[in-house]
């Protein structure tokens, strides 16, 4: 069976961080290489990487790259001086948990290291595992949410939660992938993904690169395809879940919901037990991020907008978890999200 | 009280139709003169005019420019001459019923010319009543619309449907302006509405020109924003209303209709008489264009999605009679649409 995975946009390489520019994308394919934490979490706020899962893998990285310069350059101090950096990558972006989650492991590790010893391949180690945990868990949720596509039809999906959203493979995108590998998948949809173009730009051009063909459609058309009867299952990824199942996802996946929920279409939220916040009882309390009203007004630099126009532009939404139908995590499915469904994952 | 009402887009001025062309806001405005038929259905054809009153008001110029060429170039033949070049004008554009109802009020015409009589006079005066009375209808219609509007608030609207959708003033941006007049509007958000970004490009254009603030927003998040509670109404126009209510508009009009209705949301369809297609039972007959799948894949001419993609790019949708609170015509509002209740307005 094809694997449909040969993508990956984050690597540590030659003693440094590379992360593949995914602002550059699909024009050209540019490697960026990070030698500290500053530039990490640039490069994180910046959306050189996105994606939660990939933001938190990169935070990890950082936390390598912050913790060996500062031991070399000041070897008794470096524990102290270090926490300003992750504080700075804490900061990197609001909404996704998983950067919190990552520095947080990272953490752990920190608190175990001997003094007097370099730091960097302890924490190196610890970087790489939650990197190939995070493809191990999209593996595994990707079987686990192929199965759940009982009859073939078309998928929809939004934003890009692929290999290059993740360690690689994806949460959505790798439930796709293995759909399609099972042959239960007979056409993925996929919306551009406004403003950022997401589904455009990354997602098209990661299934083209792995031979999978898309269909792409403008956000505002996905209800009139869902009218259609065609597709089955809308299927997407997560940047925070809250304990009762509210998911935070990308601006558009709330207006999916809804849709779906008008059409009978079912709703599928497909990330890793670390995207879980349980120490958020609600959606409510999900800190949403505002961007800048540029990135509405323009496209590729140039404005498309009237002078004088206003925007209003949230990176995410809320899709209260009685709109989902299941949520699928590398430790099993919840169908019908609740309280104590999630609760019980890590039961 | 202030009309709010600077904009013209459509005029016959030094003999000829000029147009302002829309695929150049805002950017730039730049006027095109038109001489004949072919001409005037390319421009439809291309969306430097669009919207259904416009394109109506458009083709009947035609019929006066095609008309004043057949009679100069063959005076005893060119009523016959000039089947051709109402066919073509017909199929500019499928969806928009204005154009078939303006070319067949000009055949009206045309029928009753005197044999050797040069046609343009009375065409002229019937394409510029055609005109003028859209605008007349526009301004009743603010009137009856804005009436709907009992508390102040916020409103939404899609596309374009202002000045440059219609022979001026507008429909649904027309209820905006003489809401925003009245003072019960407190503030308008606008959706992108891509691929072609009327909202984008035209309607906070035109909202700017005459200094209505405007918020955009991308349409994915327009679900989001229903959810928090400041939008009281969202208007907008209609490509072709069929005998029960199922009206067809710009794509995502569907997908608000269906957010409307999920918050609570009503939503008001504003179109003259002239957009109802009493032949058609259902918006199911209602012919949909499709258009190239460039316009998807590109934008402003440069590719933003990876090579190999496909796109599906339907150009309207239907939104069914029973999710839309209130259709506003020039002859009255009919409330929770039907077939019934719309017969009564040519009763």
């Amino acid at each position: 069976m094809e694997s449909f995975d040969q993508i990956r946009a984050i690597r540590w390489q030659d003693d440094a961080l590379e992360l593949l520019d995914q602002r550059r994308l699909p024009v050209e394919q540019i490697w960026l290489r990070l030698e500290g934490a500053a530039d990490t979490a640039r490069a994180i706020t910046a959306m050189v990487v996105r994606g939660a899962p990939a933001i938190g893998i990169t935070a990890a990285y950082g936390v390598v790259l912050a913790a060996r310069h500062r031991y070399r350059q000041d070897s008794p101090r470096w524990r102290e001086m270090l926490t300003g950096d992750l504080r700075q990558l804490a900061a990197a972006r609001p909404t996704a948990v998983n950067l919190a989650w990552a520095l947080e492991r990272m953490q752990g590790v920190l608190d175990t290291l001997p003094e007097g010893q370099d730091p960097q391949q302890r924490l190196l180690a610890e970087a790489q595992s939650i990197h190939a945990e995070d493809v191990a868990a999209n593996r595994r949720m990707g079987e686990l949410g192929a199965r759940l596509l009982d009859t073939p039809g078309a998928v929809l999906t939004h934003c890009n939660t692929g290999s290059l959203a993740t360690g690689g493979y994806g949460t959505a995108l790798g439930v796709i992938r293995a759909g399609v590998a099972r042959g239960v998948i007979e056409q993925v949809y996929a919306d551009e993904t406004r403003p950022w173009l997401q589904g455009a730009r990354l997602t098209a051009w990661e299934l083209v690169q792995d031979q999978i063909p898309v269909t792409l459609l403008a956000d505002a058309a996905a209800a009139h395809l869902l009218r259609q009867g065609r597709v089955r299952w809308v299927i997407v990824g997560a940047d925070r879940i809250a304990a009762n199942g509210d998911t935070a996802n990308k601006i558009g996946t709330y207006a999916l919901a809804v849709a779906a929920r008008h059409h009978g279409v079912r709703l599928m939220v497909v990330a890793p037990t670390s995207t879980i916040d349980r120490s958020l009882a609600s959606g409510a309390e999900i800190p949403l991020e505002q961007r800048g009203q540029e990135e509405v007004l323009t496209l590729g630099g140039q404005p498309v907008a009237a002078q004088g126009a206003g925007a209003w532009n949230p990176a995410f939404d809320i899709t209260p978890a009685e709109l989902i139908d299941a949520i699928v995590t590398e430790r099993g499915v919840v169908e019908r999200p609740d309280t104590a469904g999630l609760a019980a994952l890590f039961g």
